[in-house]
């Protein structure tokens, strides 16, 4: 049975709590969208395209608790994480859906299934740029868990696998949440794709002796220059990995461009609390009177990346503002 | 009172056991050379230089148990950890002196004095190079813990403050024993010197964001080319630090320098057991069925570092081989 990180019945959103995985398995169901904005600000669901999606369905929840406007309800969501654009991309669809007097639930539905078909066609875009490649590093989890099924930086691993090319994952752990150790881990090792976790900066030692074929990672939110936010740690291993020769890729849904921003200076980028950096499940590591600083995210600008893997091809950084701008004069296109 | 990671009395070696700083200070005493091996192997006590003092006061005890000869003693204290070369140097003059009927207890009590003595050095020699810098990141632990007292990194940054300038320091966590977020920042928070944490790879964010005015870091072995082995991670800090031109200094005193390796290529990478990044704290956070790669250092080739820092001054990476070589010409030269 393939991974699938939230579920929308009857009223419900069910939603796989990843702030407890790999240890426990617990699916949460969600009727309210305060409910929604609270699982999505304390990460019991993340992944740029997994909120974009549970941002829309708390919208389709708003509107059957009766008590908001499109505006209200759409104000409350853009609240809960600053990052990644696709949160406002997924809110947007069903509220204009709903200002516009069409059914939210439709709208929701739609999206949902927009975005795991473009995951399914960033796999089918990307495994050939990997058919050479053995050894495939990722950061963070851009699996199904991030964007509901087949995942972004995973979909290529996926379908590369199924298509027969025997790659082994190299794990970064990423600290501070270990996004990569839990979740990323568990989805490689229930398909039984061979892995291993290493602590996140080994990987400069893994590159610099020749064990890194290739870098698949996800965004957060794209520039129309090509730079990018994602998980923080992505741009040491963009440089690292092109100090190194390795390719760089950054596979994403379209909801992930972000055609207003020019650059990557204009990206916000969330700084979350410090105690996550200061202890680990629940215990202190640091000493008591020791400070933290916890940027979630870093910017990498564009001159890294060797290619991005949308739903509608590799497009190389320099081509990318051509290939939105096409894409923006055929507003139904959607791959 | 400073920081000292070991002292030894009639007989009994005590020694602060890292493993449980910051939460617990627990002093060890040891008796025997075996109890020192296991002390090194388990990393009770580490850093380069505190391991050779370590093994050098472990020597003494087996000079006292009475059943060794200085061979066996060295032998067996050679097997503990292989890549910081002061372990090697640290047993190697207590053997000398043993085997040629002098006092151990005077060799390795000298030996003490004079790796302590450097350490001193190193942080007068190079506080000058901090002056101008406000914001020093260092990864691991290159502190009095590392090194009996004072520091190698962390001693320029203590000098440096005693003579007025007012350095904040950036902690690397160091996974996967958190040697930065548990021992730097003890040592720090002690003193009252101003620092925050970091996830390891968040270190790019804040160069690329121009926050780190410099790098200090230790090492456990300088090949006589400059490349220099160090605790997993440093090789990502240095590419991204000459990427962003921010300098690079390394601090080691002279018995870290193996003018018997000539490149690098020649340094043995430890790597530890895979269930220190599997788990946290006792507890596991992978899933069962995966694997992890634990290597305990990488190595950093000589073109990514600004200077070393001696004991005799600062030394660029082209003048390091004719200095070494001026060294050993003259064999009792201390600084």
């Amino acid at each position: 049975m393939p991974v699938r990180a939230l579920w929308y019945r009857n009223g419900t959103l069910f939603l796989l709590d990843q702030r407890v995985l790999p240890g426990r398995t617990v699916v949460r169901r969600l009727r309210t969208l305060a409910e929604t904005a609270e699982a999505i600000r304390s990460m019991a669901v993340r992944g740029a395209p997994a909120i974009g999606v549970a941002a829309a369905y708390g919208m389709l929840l708003g509107y059957r608790e009766g008590r908001y406007t499109p505006a209200s309800a759409a104000a409350a969501l853009r609240k809960t994480r600053p990052t990644a654009v696709d949160l406002f991309v997924g809110i947007e669809t069903v509220r204009t859906a709903w200002a516009a007097g069409r059914d939210p639930e439709a709208a929701a539905e739609a999206y949902r299934a927009m975005i795991v078909e473009e995951c399914h066609r960033i796999g089918i875009e990307g495994a050939p740029l990997l058919r050479r490649a053995r050894r495939v590093l990722t950061h963070c989890n851009a699996g199904a868990l991030a964007t509901v099924e087949w995942g972004t930086a995973l979909a290529p691993i996926r379908v590369a696998r199924e298509q027969g090319t025997p790659l082994f994952v190299w794990v970064d752990e990423t600290r501070p949440l270990l996004q990569g150790a839990r979740l990323t881990a568990w989805e490689l090792a229930r398909e039984r794709i061979p892995h291993a976790v290493i602590a996140d900066n080994a990987a400069g030692h893994f590159f610099r002796t020749g064990q890194v074929d290739a870098v698949v990672v996800g965004a957060d939110r794209i520039a129309r220059n090509g730079d990018f936010a994602n998980k923080i740690g992505t741009y040491e291993k963009a440089v690292v990995a092109r100090e190194n020769g390795v390719p760089f890729y950054v596979a994403a849904p379209w909801s992930t461009f972000d055609t207003g921003r020019r650059t990557g200076a204009a990206i916000p980028v969330e700084e979350r609390a410090e105690e996550e950096v200061l202890g680990f499940g629940g215990r202190r590591t640091t000493p008591m009177r020791s400070r933290a600083r916890n940027p979630a995210f870093d910017v990498t600008p564009a001159r890294y990346v060797t290619a991005f893997v949308t739903p509608g091809g590799v497009v190389r950084p320099a081509d990318l503002a051509r290939t939105l701008a096409r894409r923006a004069r055929r507003p139904r296109a959607r791959t």
